[in-house]
């Protein structure tokens, strides 16, 4: 990664802390329903990171492989994003 | 599209029978889980539809603009999946 | 169906209308990425549908069964619920 | 939590490795596609603690709220699975 490197380490470990606060409130036995709403926040934050990752990938991989005109390495970064977007729809 | 044209066209075609299908249901006072059923049946159908645009857009137009050598197309292209992504994300 | 069922119909029908708008975008050979354009406003379409209804599904069906204190018809309506939430999860 | 409660402790601390492992990969300048693959494994990982945790609510706070005849948490129970079920529908 590149650009986004710094804000991709920070909230990757903000989501350990919060995935490490599940665990506490399955513990503390909180009820099912708050536990539920914490892992709707962590799906959240991990969207935000994908993100910043897609984005990164974008301006530098994607960009390279143009500026390369290698088509080898552009026909694979196609491969890629179909195969990113086929497994995102589900 | 080439390829996949008529398959599209047949599966479009059922779909929209699908659709008139849940109105009638609709009209009919059927119970509403039923009905909530059908829409899924229906959104699957269309997740279908989009999976075989999907593949004739990577084999066509993509394949065109990689064999093209044409660096702004093949950017158009890697945009174009690119917000395909971000939105299929949700 | 009880309050939105005019909205529902309504919606249903200019649905349908998008959908044979779609099949005419692929017999006049449209950019594969402008169909996927439209899909996508399919899906959202269909989902404004689906909120029609369960919000009526809510305030008709499931309040009767509160109401009606049967046990086993709220238990059955728990169970739609939950089955319909394993399968919007995805 | 009852019966799952050893089950989803388990993975969500398996799931807090994974998270760190990513944060490895973008420290080690990993590829970003790998980074992208596995946010999706983390991904698909939180959906299946969800799973523990929703049949858990569904057997024991469900089932309780159903044999307490106590309308007001009946109610309170369908309204938040409702909500579950829009947070869901994206």
């Amino acid at each position: 990664m590149h650009n986004n490197r710094e804000a991709t380490l920070k909230r990757l470990n903000r989501l350990e802390g919060q995935v490490r606060g599940i665990a506490r409130m399955v513990e503390e036995d909180r009820y099912c329903v708050d536990v539920l709403t914490q892992i709707a926040a962590v799906r959240a934050a991990l969207k935000g990171v994908e993100k910043l990752v897609i984005d990164d990938h974008a301006s530098h991989c994607i960009e390279d492989a143009l500026a390369s005109g290698d088509r080898e390495d552009q026909r694979a970064k196609f491969t890629e994003l179909l195969e990113l977007l086929d497994k995102a729809r589900g």
